[in-house]
């Protein structure tokens, strides 16, 4: 950029790097996703093809970002996870937002006639914000994700419950919202076994769990080799940090609807939140 | 947001709010573009479709976030400008960046094949990363717009000269580089001149000057009618926050290739950077 | 500092540089002063000789922070204002507010047996927290003033009418607190006046305005000499510096009880918020 | 504070608290103590009087802040560590640096004439500039107290040589810095060793390892009983926080000179850095 008299005004720009050793999460979320999927007609409770546009607008965005270690999705939003030594943009926050949520944003958008051929997209276009967060702690980060999860859980009970009532059971969207009012789970659980016949836990796994996205390594050598090498970045073996990069850029990309909430998903993946570390390998 | 054991995280979200009275600027840029100018194989020193596309991308952002007063763009950069006493989204930063960056970014992709209709788009699809900083007053926003504009100036001065030389004038990259090194704008000129019967002067605005996009008050009562009241948005007065917003959607869009350098542009459309402030108006 | 193995900790420390062209307020506070004030028997509603401390600690701290043009106390706190030019260690947050309270806990623990010569301080020692704040405007600086003193007001009419009541009046604070509970200005002149024969207006000024204490150039010379060079510290004349510096350090200390909200005071003394810079005088 | 027109200006304060679950240092280092030093005659290459002032002072701070779980000292700094789930002043930034430097700064001067009798302070007075560093994992803070510890044995292995050859030796200060130029630590020992007899492992601790203090817990039921309950402070639990408070109060203060670099003391006093934590005891 040009270096004249007015490159002073630089100065006003704020470095907004994330501390190093956390967990970095990128979460974005449709906007005004309320009018669009009345717009183009979402089904309710779920549209399947606005989750597959989801996940597959996602799937690409973890193939191109290679310091994302996973992905989990729900609804109109989803949460990038990059390793706590992640070092792309030099963990800019500003940088990392907005490349991942300008790249899922233009997924979306060009995706969107795969999902929806009769229905061309119209202004305003569908877009995502996003902001980071940083997680000093691989079990805080773990709590994030549940948290997520829990949230998939809770809401996905509640439209189930509520739209079987109105679109089955005949009732009015206020008299659904009053009937629910202050019941706890197996409360709806109840509601829609006696009245709908629905067994809950038997409903499809991508409503019920949400969306897991992750690097799949199926061989130990591809785990080794996909180490990290050392609690801080180590800036002298590129050569090392290019290999790293290809043998991501190849991994297969798992997409699946699982628990992540309890151990099983991560004792069966321990890459994903890996690190080897020469010390510390405790923490 | 579910309210789980998990709910604790959130406390890890950090405030990012931009200080009240400064100007917001939110300046976007497309990532890896170099590499999407030869794929696409745009044209040199300038592609006019290209910043075409950008234009007609930021007009639509611009009609859309009715608090951007102003809008330059050049290359592949835009940067939107929102008053100092907007009230945006809170005035968070990563709202406001990923927002605007992902409205430009759907533009783009959505109105590449107007502009580009034989060549279709391919992965990795163009985005913008996207980022905010605060101005504390008029005087160095105009700055901050002026090194926008002299950046635009020198890099086109010499892309056209540098591009003259090797497509018109022959000569290998290499040598068009060694011979301009060291070289000043009359030097430039006086090459473009001599060699291939260019006055600079008569190059297009577009390339020289960028563009500049406002929302233009051609009448008087617009212009008052838009006033904002008062140094902190009035809260108790929504209901001409909302007359002031329709105004602000109706309003024409100008986009214009003008200098925004010197007053000429500011003294013609005073309301632009206009606060109508019971005190302090000078400052 | 020693670049061993553990140097990469240093990566954690966060920048704080405050942005340019603020104007900064350190403002200092007594620490857990309600359980000071009765331990050494501070007089209601005033005590002279604690004002006097905190006015001679201040003046100290201005004497040292040449950078410091204007400080603004009342009570225990005492508000000291960097020009928005400042450079003093790089404007970084936490070393003002820490160079700033040190000092002025300093001069308040070093100069108490002057003014209490009676009462040895015992343990815990008066201490103070501070914090910084930017303004971006001038005209938003002088309101920070004048929220500061409209506090010294409203709070030492209420207690000097509290006081009166409990002390002469012989009512129980309860009962006091009770009596003024809903009591605008013009009440408790009145009652001052006509239980107590007290004219309010008639109050020292130290209690009633406050204290404010500055750089005093009493010569059109002294003025100019004064004078900052530009929007931005220019770092090629250090000799410039050097000189200024000598001078703020030569100026006599005004320790003032006046009004500070409206505009007199500045005019008189137009140079302690002026800015000569080459453009935009007006901002 | 009184709530007026002017109220608004609190707007411009930024929250600044630091992420939960982090370990917060601040670090506290003497301003200008190379003058200072020299004005009181500090002995070289060590003064006892000034670290066990120092050391005094840092006691006191640590009894008065039961958040600060460790502090480590050498030369004219003081690093006091708060565990990561201390909730003191909400974690934020500036009141935290502020107070607990200003606390330092106070105890310092006020206890200065038990350690200088002969010498009353003048001004300027000491004083001490501090900072807050957040730390994610209980090994990076052990890496960052052992930067420091490592500094201390650096800077006392070369401070002692250089003043042996200069008090001893007889040599100009700039002959026994160009010939310590590119010595290694052996050289150093060897130049002590050979020339002026010192076994340099016979040189005091506390000016090789410089000084911990820390609450010792001495029972087991006094470790118990001092625990955090989770990771979280649970606010229901008042009662608890209270009494842990008072637990910490009670607490033995130890003042020692040993190796924090090595697993040993940690290993003998595993309650320091100690979180009980329902779940992710490993992290």
């Amino acid at each position: 950029m040009a270096n004249t008299e007015f490159g002073y005004v630089r100065n006003f720009e704020q470095r907004d790097a994330l501390p190093p050793s956390n967990w970095i999460v990128v979460r974005i979320d449709g906007r005004g996703f309320t009018k669009l999927c009345k717009k183009y007609d979402f089904q309710k409770p779920n549209d399947k093809r606005a989750l597959d546009l989801m996940n597959a607008s996602a799937t690409e965005v973890v193939k191109q970002f290679v310091d994302v270690v996973l992905a989990y999705g729900q609804s109109d939003e989803y949460s990038f996870i990059l390793h706590e030594n992640a070092g792309m943009f030099e963990r800019r926050a500003s940088k990392l937002a907005t490349s991942i949520s300008t790249a899922f944003t233009a997924e979306y958008c060009m995706q969107w006639p795969t999902f929806f051929p009769d229905q061309p997209l119209e202004r305003p276009f569908p877009t995502f914000d996003g902001r980071c967060v940083a997680y000093p702690k691989r079990r805080i980060l773990r709590d994030y994700l549940s948290w997520r999860q829990a949230d998939c859980h809770i809401n996905n009970l509640y439209n189930t419950t509520f739209w079987n009532m109105v679109l089955k059971g005949g009732m009015s969207t206020t008299a659904a919202e009053h009937a629910l009012k202050g019941t706890v789970s197996s409360d709806k659980n109840e509601i829609l076994f006696s009245q709908f016949g629905i067994n809950y836990n038997n409903e499809p796994l991508i409503y019920r769990k949400g969306t897991v996205i992750f690097r799949a390594y199926d061989t130990e050598s591809e785990v080794n080799g996909g180490s990290t090498t050392g609690k801080m970045p180590d800036p002298t073996s590129k050569s090392q940090m290019e290999k790293a990069k290809k043998r991501k850029q190849k991994a297969r990309i798992a997409v699946e609807h699982v628990d992540i909430i309890g151990p099983s998903f991560w004792d069966a993946h321990p890459y994903i939140l890996g690190t080897n570390t020469a010390k510390g390998s405790t923490e």
